[in-house]
C-alpha cells in the first residue's frame, strides 16, 4: 500500500515529536528533594556550609558560582564565595580545612594554565579529604578509577565521593533510562556505546571511567585523539581498561554511538549532526553549545542542552554525604545511619 | 596501572554476572495480575470462556494448548479445547461465533501447508471480530499495520486487538526497559535497531510492524531475504514503511542490532553468537532454541529463552478486553468503562 493511501479513521494524523528535550532543572529537582530528605535526618546544629574559592577570572566560573550560591541558599545551605589571589589560595584552603564551621570546600578550576605544571592538581590535594565535596582528592579519584565505592571497606557505610559534573551526567543518564535497572547494579550500561568529547582530568576522563566501570563501551575523544574505555570483552574485568585508538576519529565513532556527550569549552566546536545515528541521545556539559540545537532535534531521541543545575544538585548531595560520613555523625543516632544508607543507595 | 596491580580493599573481587536471564514467568505474572484486576471490574454472570480449536497434529501446538488450559483455569477462565478435523473446522467456528457462552475463539495455526493456498487466512476471517482473541481478523490486522489503536474512532473506548505472540514480545521489551518511557508514547523504541528472524503472517511480520510503528529500525529476516521496516528518516512517517534489502544478510545486520528476536521453527537454526554485539538483548519465541544458550549468555546483557507464558497472559488480556468491548458491557456500569480505560492503557 503506498503512502498516498488516505489515512484511515483513528490513525495518527501527525507523529509525536521525535526529540524529547530534557532540561537540567527536571533532573535537578528530583535530586534536590532527595538531598532535603537526607539533610533532615542529619542533626547539624547550624546550616551546612560550603566554602567556594574563585581564584581565576573565568566569567563562566563566576556565573556558575552565583547560580550555585542561589541554589544553595534556596536549599537551606550557606555558601561562602571567597575570591582570592592564586598566590593566597593554598593558605585560604588550609584555613577552611581547619574551620569546624566549614563542611565542604569547592575550588573553581582551571586556575593555572596546564602548561605551567601541575599546580591545579596540587591545590586539589590541599583540600582535606573530609571536606572534598568535588571528589578530586587522590583517595576519591583512586576509588573512582578502581571502581571502589566505599571509603571504609569492609564496613561499607561511608560512600566515596564522586566528581560533580561526571556524577551529574551519570544521574542524567539514569533519569533518561539509559542505565537499564533490569541489569545488575554495576552493569547497567552494558551494550551501550557512548562517546565523550573532552578528556580533562576533572570532567571527561573521570566520566569515561565511570561509564566504562558501569559496563559501557566508551570512546573518549580530545584533540590528542581517541581512547577506548571498557571492562574488556564481555565486561569481565573488574574495572575499566584504557587503550589508545590512533586509527579512529570522531567520524568513525559518532555513527556507532547510542549516546554522545559534548564538553568542549569553545564556541567553535560543534558535533557534526550528519554523523549522529538516528535516535541518538545527546548531552552537552560545556558552557558552550556543542550541538547545533535545531539540527540535533531532528536527529536525536533525547537532547539535554546543559547539565549545570544537575551539577549543583550533586554538589549539595556530596556535601550532605560528607556530613553524614563525618566523625561527629558517627554513632550519634540512627538518623545519621539512615542518612548514610537511605537516600543515596546508587552511586 | 597494569591489570596485575593488587586489588585495593573494597574493590569488587568479581564482576556481577553479565547476562540477566529473564524467564517468561516473571513477565507473565505481572500481566496476569492486571488481567485479574480488570476482570474483577467486569460483571459477567459466569466464567469468561475461551474456545480453542486444534485441527493440526503439531505436538507443540497440543502442548501449548495444554499449558494454555492450565493457566486459563488457574486464572478463573473456562478453556474448551476442541479437537476437530480440518474439514469441520469452519462449521465449528461458526457455531462458536453464535454461542453466547463463548467469549473468545482461538485457532492453532498453521493448519494447511502454505503451498495449498490461503486456507488458514480464510479460517482467520471466519472468526467473528468480536471474538477474535488473537487479533488476526482483517480489521484487527488493518488497524495494526496502519498504527490505528482503537476500533471506534473518534470515541476511542474500544482498543483494537493485537496478535498474541507479537504483543507478548512488545510486553517483554517493555518489561526489559527497551521501550524508553522517557520518550513520547508511540516513539519509545526510537534509536533501537532490532532484528526479527521470522516473517510469518501471524508472528514475525506483525511483530516487525509493531516495533517499527513504535520507532525502531527493524530488520525482518526469513529465508527469502531481509526487509527493513521503519517510520522513515527521523521517524517522521505516521506508520511503518517496508523496503527490500536484497544486498543484506543476517551477517550484516546482527552486529548492528541492539535486540535480536528469534522465531525460526526448526532445531537446525541457531543465531551465530559470534556475530552478536556485546550487550545485545536476545529473545527467543520459537518452540526450538534459536540461540546457543551457554554461548549467548557470554555475549548478551539480557536473554529471554522463551515467551510462551507471556503469550498466554496476552491471550487472557485480549479476552478480557473483548468482553469489555462487547455490547453487553456498553453503558451497563462505570465498571465496564473502568475496565476499558483502566488497566490497559498502553497498547
Amino acid at each position: 500500500m503506498s503512502s498516498s493511501t488516505p489515512i484511515p479513521p483513528g490513525a495518527p494524523t501527525e507523529p509525536p515529536k521525535t526529540c524529547k528535550v530534557i532540561l537540567a532543572d527536571t533532573i535537578a529537582k528530583k535530586m534536590l528533594a532527595e538531598v532535603q530528605s537526607t539533610l533532615s535526618a542529619i542533626q547539624l546544629p547550624r546550616r551546612p556550609t560550603l566554602s567556594a574559592f574563585l581564584a581565576n577570572d573565568d566569567p563562566h566560573a563566576y556565573q556558575y558560582a552565583e547560580w550555585s550560591k542561589k541554589t544553595c541558599e534556596e536549599q537551606g545551605f550557606s555558601f561562602n564565595l571567597v575570591k582570592v589571589d592564586k598566590e593566597s589560595l593554598e593558605e585560604a584552603i588550609i584555613a577552611a580545612n581547619n574551620d569546624p564551621e566549614v563542611d565542604g570546600i569547592l575550588v573553581y578550576y582551571p586556575i593555572w594554565p596546564t602548561n605551567q605544571g601541575h599546580q591545579d592538581r596540587y591545590i586539589q590535594e590541599t583540600v582535606a579529604l573530609s571536606k572534598d565535596v568535588e571528589g578530586l582528592c587522590h583517595t576519591h579519584l583512586f576509588n573512582m578509577y578502581h571502581n571502589v565505592r566505599f571509603l571504609d571497606p569492609p564496613t561499607n557505610l561511608k560512600k566515596s565521593i564522586l566528581p560533580c559534573t561526571p556524577l551529574a551526567i551519570v544521574k542524567a543518564l539514569e533519569h533518561l533510562q539509559i542505565y537499564n535497572p533490569i541489569l545488575a547494579y554495576g552493569n547497567r550500561l552494558y551494550g551501550k556505546t557512548i562517546t565523550v568529547i573532552n578528556r580533562s582530568e576533572v570532567n571527561g576522563r573521570p566520566l569515561a571511567a565511570l561509564l566504562a566501570n558501569d559496563g559501557a563501551t566508551v570512546y573518549s575523544v580530545d584533540i590528542t585523539g581517541v581512547q577506548l574505555f571498557t571492562r574488556g570483552s564481555g565486561i569481565k574485568a573488574l574495572r575499566h581498561q584504557v587503550v589508545d585508538k590512533p586509527d579512529l576519529t570522531l567520524n568513525d565513532i559518532l555513527p556507532l554511538s547510542d549516546v554522545v556527550i559534548g564538553g568542549v569549552p569553545t564556541e567553535k566546536f560543534k558535533v557534526p549532526t550528519e554523523l549522529l545515528r538516528e535516535g541518538v541521545v545527546c548531552i552537552n556539559f560545556s558552557s558552550f553549545r556543542n550541538f547545533d540545537g535545531p539540527a540535533v532535534k531532528e536527529k536525536a531521541s533525547i537532547y539535554v542542552p546543559s547539565i549545570g543545575k544537575v551539577t549543583i544538585a550533586v554538589l549539595l548531595r556530596n556535601l550532605v554525604r560528607l556530613i553524614a560520613n563525618s566523625p561527629r555523625q558517627e554513632g550519634t543516632s540512627d538518623d545519621a545511619q539512615k542518612a548514610r544508607e537511605g537516600a543515596f543507595k546508587d552511586d
